[in-house]
């Protein structure tokens, strides 16, 4: 039987491109893994790992022309957006660098012999290794910053490990391209190209997370196909850490002074947030609890301008069309929910979607009957609860998933004198307005990963302090996918006890001849 | 239906001691998992946690009489050992309020906002959060180390989860006095009790792993325990970390020259180690793998002396005694197997075991008849196996599953010189003796999560730099449950954006008033 090949699709024709080779069969994935895996020590030397990080940036830009016009007619994201996604991608790779350089993330512990300790404590010196090859599975709504040359592959070969990527089959000729980048970066530092290998096909995806050599995955996708995956990790019979990003609502909570003092303000940037990427940003916020009444209101009214405003476009895909239209309509039948601008397809475009809202008393929320409001629907759709009170913000929010974020919009007193802090507000009585910002903070920070007042959360900052992956379903694990500590997901801690010097290598020697952030008897050193 | 009674048996007669108690019901856990729950906000405080770990070391001492001699008399395990389990016990949750205090675990990390970055870098501050009531199941060889009050509990609360453990039914008597005296010490600190449960039953076990208000679990037992509740873990609608610690063979390698130069000291210390609290450390060296010819031979001489002369003793409970004894039985039938000191049960003590210990050629690891001896074997038994040349060895090595340890014995010139560095060391030819120390030493680093040189595997250093947990199905993470970085277990981060100075947790407040360590825009303080 031959090889079932692979389309690249337009997706604003709905037509294919041009075909991308074949899906990868079981003896494919094997071949890829076992060179990804042989090449794992070339890879274990940190200087060459970050010269190969510097070197795929550059090999991305030179070949950034045609990555962006292909990504556009594969994607339909537009390149302006893919042109900042290709920069933002370009500089995680070259921050990925400077971690490797800086070392911290080695975590190097060093304890001398200690006879007096209970028991006594011998010569122990600790630091991280590469898990192995990992598996990463590309997103398909940001095929460069989360798809092959995307964060869960920069962190990973950062770390140390090989990866082959399981490409999204939303843009195969982008994953290639940009598959190929990194290959000539490797090539370029000296090291062999299999440190990046790209597969295609389904059924290629679940040969690779239960292939014996696979130590590690990463994954952004939906909670369907993730779940899917997750539990194939764990059932294997030596089970591997499975890093899924899976879903999430994104809830927003805007107080009553909010509105009252930036009701047009958040009404719009909210409809330009969630309504970016056509709506297909994880971190589009998705569920908004606003107050009922006047300023909630002008809030709404502000709110439609903008979704009026907003492009129409297609969506990645057709099965991704046919889940929105199928989500909008079955929330919009719900009871007490309307519709002030109705989402779905566009009458003039065949392909193209537009985005719209939903509004709906924050009460109904709590109801069984209403759960489908708490589930992320991947497109140009949010929904307002209208509360009446304090009590129903309450209510809706412990109900809700785990989330990537959660956003507070606030009025100005509420953010200023001294409140309680966020972590430690609690269930205090009659606080002033700043105290009640910081229940709700504390209320919403068990929620997500990431916690914002007075912005909005689609747009996802590659910082050292940045935590992108919340709760599940946001995440399966407690880790992140983007920022510096993304580099923790794949490597695991080893100790040297009572070593000679001349073997053991030189991040745990005595002296520090690397010079790097150690701790060592208790004391940091750099 | 009345609830099961739980009794404490001596195994030293295999009669009950005393009934302790009943098993919980699932409405009995379901009462503790919320009891515990509501008390994680008193225990969000991070001074009054450190100060209720010293108080619950200082209840267990003054508790110290009682506890050592119930310990005893429900494990056999022997005053003078438990005694310095206890010591180890206390001076573990003392290390961990210094860790605490010390507070680098928060991982702080600011970033303030970078209009120049792409995309542009908002203000972002990161710290941990624990997260949430942590599920302990107790292990039964270190009725203080790794049970109610051991390590999983005292890096749980540490990181300010509460703690619902699942008692082990060899030390039922153990369990509440340890239990009570954690309690009590919260109250001194004046901390909800409830802090910290003790439950007891099997079918409590399971209904906890389930349990929605359970955020994580850490289990130290057996593979087969210890896999059905990570497979439970990660098939609940809402998948948790699972950090267990289920099986360890912890391979020894003695070099020819370490054999040439110490046959007797090695064969001592390996006696010595193997036969330790009766074989019932999770660290016991059970595979050794020595040379052919005289040196070995001299090796095998004085470990049969050190086994002889090692006390006979009860294993922890019947289940064990039956499963060492038919362990014991299934090797010594293998083919190539001798057992140059029989282990087995005692003709004079109907409840003691002694120690043995079996050679084989270790050609015949390789050979799928004989993958038993690669499997743990829980008492007072090791298996010598005798290679011929280092292929041998590497044939061997390839094969293992993975370990907690991993021990290489080499001889004074391997550890001298100028060799390549254990990670480093790859597969040069030719190389010197300590060029081949650093390559047995690179093949062991694969296998396990501490390596040690001429040393032995038990007895675990309670430091910074300690690392307990290897590769499956040594751990099911890539954790430790030693030392300081067990803390990171129990905690997942969350990033607050733009969020005011007043509604910041002060951890994470300009000008650092906490004096904690933290990585500010790229600089490390203090």
């Amino acid at each position: 039987m031959a090889a079932a090949p692979v389309w690249s699709v337009d997706p604003r024709t709905g037509k294919r491109r041009e075909q991308v080779g074949t899906e990868a069969t079981a003896s494919d994935v094997d071949a890829a893994v076992r060179a990804a895996h042989a090449a794992r020590e070339p890879l274990a030397d940190r200087s060459v790992r970050a010269a190969f990080l510097r070197a795929a940036a550059a090999r991305l830009e030179a070949a950034g022309e045609d990555i962006l016009h292909t990504a556009d007619a594969e994607t339909a994201l537009g390149e302006p957006r893919l042109t900042g996604e290709l920069a933002r991608t370009c500089a995680q790779l070259r921050a990925f660098a400077g971690e490797i350089e800086d070392g911290a993330y080695l975590g190097v512990t060093i304890d001398h012999p200690d006879p007096d300790a209970t028991p006594p404590c011998p010569d122990l010196r600790r630091y991280k290794l590469p898990l192995g090859v990992v598996a990463v599975y590309a997103a398909s709504n940001f095929p460069l910053a989360f798809s092959v040359p995307g964060g869960d592959t920069a962190s990973a070969l950062a770390a140390g490990c090989p990866v082959v990527v399981k490409a999204h089959p939303d843009h195969p000729a982008t994953s290639e391209l940009t598959g190929a980048a990194l290959r000539r970066g490797a090539a370029d530092a000296g090291l062999p190209e299999d440190v990046l290998c790209v597969l295609h096909g389904f059924d290629a995806g679940l040969e690779l997370i239960g292939h014996p050599l696979v130590a590690a995955a990463g994954f952004t996708g939906s909670v369907r196909g993730g779940r899917a995956l997750f539990d194939a990790a764990a059932a294997r019979p030596q089970p591997i850490p499975f890093h899924g990003e899976l879903g999430s609502l994104n809830p927003v909570v805007v107080t009553a002074e909010a509105a009252r003092e930036r009701a047009a303000d958040i009404g719009a940037g909210l409809g330009g947030s969630m309504t970016m990427g056509t709506g297909q940003f994880c971190t589009k916020p998705g569920l908004v609890l606003a107050p009922e009444g006047p300023d909630g209101d002008r809030l709404l009214d502000a709110l439609t301008d903008a979704v009026h405003k907003a492009p129409h476009g297609p969506l990645l895909d057709a099965r991704m069309r046919e889940a929105f239209l199928a989500g909008v309509e079955a929330r919009t039948r719900l009871d007490g929910v309307e519709a002030p601008v109705r989402a779905g397809a566009d009458p003039e475009d065949g392909q193209a979607v537009g985005p719209g809202y939903l509004t709906v008393p924050a009460r109904k929320l709590t109801e069984p009957s209403h759960e489908l409001l708490l589930e992320e629907c991947f497109g140009p759709l949010t929904v307002v609860a209208r509360y009446r009170d304090r009590d129903e913000i309450a209510d809706v929010l412990a109900r809700l998933p785990g989330n990537l974020t959660a956003t507070l919009h606030i009025g100005e007193a509420e953010g200023a004198g001294e409140a309680e802090s966020a972590a430690g507000a609690g269930e205090a009585e009659g606080a002033g307005s700043a105290g009640q910002a910081a229940q709700l903070l504390a209320a919403l920070t068990p929620l997500a990963g990431r916690v914002l007042v007075n912005g909005w959360p689609t747009g996802v900052a590659v910082a050292p302090a940045q935590q992108h992956g919340g709760p599940y379903p946001a995440t399966t694990s407690t880790s992140t996918s983007v920022g510096a500590t993304a580099i923790e997901r794949w490597l695991r801690p080893v100790a040297y006890q009572n070593t000679p010097e001349p073997l053991l290598p030189p991040e745990l020697r005595d002296g520090n001849p690397l010079g790097l952030p150690r701790r060592v008897d208790g004391r940091r050193e750099n």
